[in-house]
Formats: C-alpha cells, structure tokens, sequence
C-alpha cells in the first residue's frame, strides 16, 4: 500500500473557471472502478486516509500552513458523510469542522464573510468548512429575498452586486492563498434522481427521519436555478491557488475516494516536513538526555 | 451654532494617494485659527462632537452602515486623547473602541487580518482601531524580523510581499465597503520634535510617567525609516471608499478639530435618517395607544 492517488482527481479539478461548463462533469462515474468492492478501490481510500494523518502530523509540527477544505452542494449530495468517512481517521486536535446554517442575529448584523472568518483554522491545523461563504453566491442568489435579511444599505445592492461577490472572494482567497492557507474546494455533484432516491431513502428509514426537512423539497423545485448558480460561482472563483473539485455524488464510496485523494494531492505539494533542528537545539537535547540519564541525582 | 464644519478637514483628505508626498503636509499648522482659546475653534468642536452623537443616533435606528475609524500614529502623537475627547459625547452602546497591541500567540497563529476583522463594528455602530491591520505595513515593515514570529511559509515572504499586503488591504476595505461599513482613517501627523517635547513631559510628570516606555526611544530612532513606510501606506491605500486623512498633530486641540470635522463630513454624506414607518406598522402603533389608553382593563 503506497497511498498512490493514481491522479484519480486531477480530473475533476478546476483551476480556471473562466469557461467551465457544469454539464460536461458527470454526477455518476466511477472512473476505473466498477464498484465499492473492487480492492483496489478499498485499499486506495485506506492509503489516502493514512497518507492524510501522516501529513496532517507534519502540518501540525511544521506550524507554518493551515489547509482549508470546503464542501458545498445540494441536499443528500453526502457532505456529512463524506467528511465523517474520509476526516475520522484524523487526530482531531489538528482538525477543526464548522457547519454554517442560516445566519444568527449577530451574523447579519456584519459583512458576509465575518461568520466564517472568525472560524478560519490556525497554522498547523486542517479547517473544514460544511458549507460556507459560498452559500451567499448560491442560496442567496437563487433566494434574493434573504438579501434583505442582510440590512445592506439598499443603495449598495446595485446589479453588479453578484460580479461584485465573486470579485471579493476571490481577493479574499488569493490573500488567505498569500498568507499560508492551502483552500481546497469540493462541489459534491449529485444528479436530481440521485437526490430523489436519497430523500424516499430518509422519508422510509426511521433512523433517515430527522436529516428530512420539508423545505428541502422546496429547494428542489428551483434545482436548474442552483445549477445555475453553481456554474457561475465555480466560473468565477476557480482558480490556481483555490481550485473547486466537481465531484461525482451519485455514488457515495466513489465521492469518498476523490475527495481523499484530492486532499492527498494538494497536501503532498505542500512540501510539509517535521521542523529540522538546529545544532544548538540538538546540543539541548543532548544535554537533557544526560541530566535525566545521570545517576539518581535528578 | 450649527455644526458645520467649514470644510476644516478637506485639505488633509487623501482619496487617491498615487501621487502622495508625505513632506507636503505641515504637522504643526492650525488652519484658520490661532489658538486653542479661539472662541470660533471651541465652539466648532462642540458642535461637531454635537453632530457627530445625533448622525449616530441615526445611525443605530437606521441599523444598515456601520463607520470605522482607524487611527495610525507615531508614539505621543494623541492617539488615545484624540479618540477619548472626540467621541466622549457619544452613547457608548453605539461605539466599540479596539486598541491593537503585539499580536498574541493565538493572533499570531492566524492570517494578519484575523484579528482586526473579528473585531468589525456591527451594523448600526461606531467602531474605532487604536492601531489596526496597518500595524504591518509599518511596524513589520520596518522591523522585518517580527514577520518571521507570523511563522509564515518561507515560501510565501517574497521580494513583492508588501505589495501583495498593499493589494489584500485595498481589495479588503473595498468589500467593506461595498458591504456597508464607512472606512475612515487617520493618520496623526506629529513631528519628531514635537514627539521629543511630550516624551520629555512624561519623563517629568508623575501622572504621565506610565505612558513612557524604552522601546519608544528605541522606535524613534528609526523615525526616517517609519515616514517612509507611512508614505508607502498611504500611496497604496488611500481610496475614495476608504480616504486618508493626514491630520497636523503638533497641536492637540486642532488635532481634535479636525478628526471630529472629517466624521461629520462622512457620516453626513451617508444620508442617515431614521426608519420610516410603514403604514402598517403605524396601525399597530396607534391599536396599541388604543389599548393602553382604554380604561383600566389591560
């Protein structure tokens, strides 16, 4: 086992949105396997999990990068899931997940990126965010009404206010980029049958019951507008140094097994490496290693 | 006494710095007036503090913008006096004053913004940086070892570092802006003699022995070095969405004049005014002076 990603990501990795066209990446491959019980698919995602501890231990005792995940997607997409399968072999010390629901009282009474700024993760640690910034270039956009929640000057929410979004997160990224944060981004694309089936599955299963929410058929009923919503964001914020992943979702082992590697890869060009010691630092060690071997006078 | 501020302010406005000569603008200079016992001058500070504590109060009701003030300086310059005989006429439930000292470990663990953005006024109120995120482009920045305590990538500290810095802080406080927080800075422009008079007066007055620390001296010996990087600063920094202003700082009193002028100068621009109601609410109004007025049954 070697941990090899066998590039399994690259191909769902967007660097540059600027012509990226949503329909072109399908929600249900499973690149070249054929199923959840293929080995080599089993042992792939066991390799990229071991292969993200061992370099989540670096990050941590390097203390220089933070890595920053974000997942965003439809209802039932698996964001839950996927981060529960690929982050639970992870010393949880380094790794810090925060959910972002609809926004409290004190939340919009500040710009929008404050609620999750706050939460950005320290140096050393890997920061997941379940949902996120982006949820006001989707959900607000497709809802213009919670705008109003925000209590901007009306003056300001202007046309060019979605472009204007856009503009500021990626600034907001390329400084966060520029200052040590490695963003990676995951659309968990999952197709609108997929989703009904997953939504029948939690409507039958008692132990489902309480991921349903009446509202998420609503939201359904405005899924080209979403998808819309998600080109135009991946369109305009993909870029070198935050590249949006567009994951297939149909199948949850398969979304499990492209996320670890993508994360794999992004970690593996950090160049993450235990601090190397100075020789005076070495001397120390040296000289503590005598006191504590010293006969019985310490 | 009406308020108005003679447009006291404008000549130490800043919107556009590319061309911006520090050496151009007097530290001692007193405007219009000759001194402090000047009947016009005392009364133009009242009135202004006057005017500044009414668009407040209109501020707050309306609760869409909020202002931030920031406040740069060299040591002794009148930082915390300015900030304290300003805004002392203001109701504090609408005011958040934040001084920035060394960053703590936990700050320093984080992007340079971090700490400074979750301190950002809610809408509906005054917010004052005693220092601020611009401590980088100046303290660091003469002081380039205390970048390394930031435990940045070594990658990432590049020969165009404090461009970037520059760029992030431009496209930040224009996403403020566009979010509804006024961006108001000042720079107290005191002279190196002026600063050596009131290091001298803490020296000798018991009362102010507590404000003097050796480091200052220390700082001020790379006074050449800290005019330039405020030069370099305010030439990348000063927007129309977030002006300078390089305010004389050799004499208090004038100092105050013209910070209080330059708030109300942009808080009147806001067109602040209270809520209007709707004729529904003004209904509910008049049902509930109905009520209370009724005759002894509620």
């Amino acid at each position: 086992m070697t941990g090899k990603s066998l590039d399994l990501a690259r191909a769902y990795r967007v660097t540059d949105g600027r012509k990226f066209r949503l329909e072109r990446y399908s929600a249900s491959e499973t690149g070249p396997f054929r199923s959840d019980e293929d080995a080599k698919a089993q042992s792939l995602l066991a390799g990229s999990i071991d292969r993200i501890a061992d370099l989540q231990e670096k990050l941590y005792a390097q203390d220089h990068w933070a890595v920053l995940l974000i997942f965003q997607a439809m209802d039932a997409a698996g964001k839950d899931s996927t981060i529960k399968q690929v982050m639970s072999g992870i010393n949880p010390q380094g790794c810090q997940v925060f959910s972002f629901k609809a926004p409290s009282e004190e939340e919009l009474d500040h710009d929008f990126l404050w609620r999750t700024m706050r939460c950005l993760p320290e140096r050393g640690r890997i920061g997941i965010f379940n949902r996120s910034y982006y949820e006001e270039t989707l959900v607000v956009r497709v809802h213009p009404e919670i705008l109003a929640h925000q209590r901007l000057p009306p003056e300001l929410v202007g046309k060019r206010i979605w472009d204007q979004r856009f503009e500021d997160i990626v600034a907001f990224e390329r400084y966060l980029s520029r200052n040590g944060v490695k963003i990676i981004k995951f659309f968990l694309n999952v197709s609108k049958a997929e989703q009904k089936k997953r939504f029948l599955e939690r409507l039958d299963s008692p132990s489902k019951n309480w991921k349903f929410a009446a509202g998420d058929l609503k939201e359904r009923t405005r899924w080209d507008d979403y998808m819309a919503a998600y080109e135009a964001t991946i369109r305009h914020t993909a870029k070198p140094f935050a590249p949006w992943y567009v994951v297939p979702a149909d199948n949850k082992w398969y979304t499990r097994l492209v996320v670890a590697s993508a994360i794999v890869d992004a970690m593996s060009e950090m160049k993450l490496q235990f601090p190397r010691l100075t020789d005076e630092q070495r001397e120390q060690l040296e000289l503590a290693r005598t006191q504590l071997t010293q006969k019985k006078r310490s």
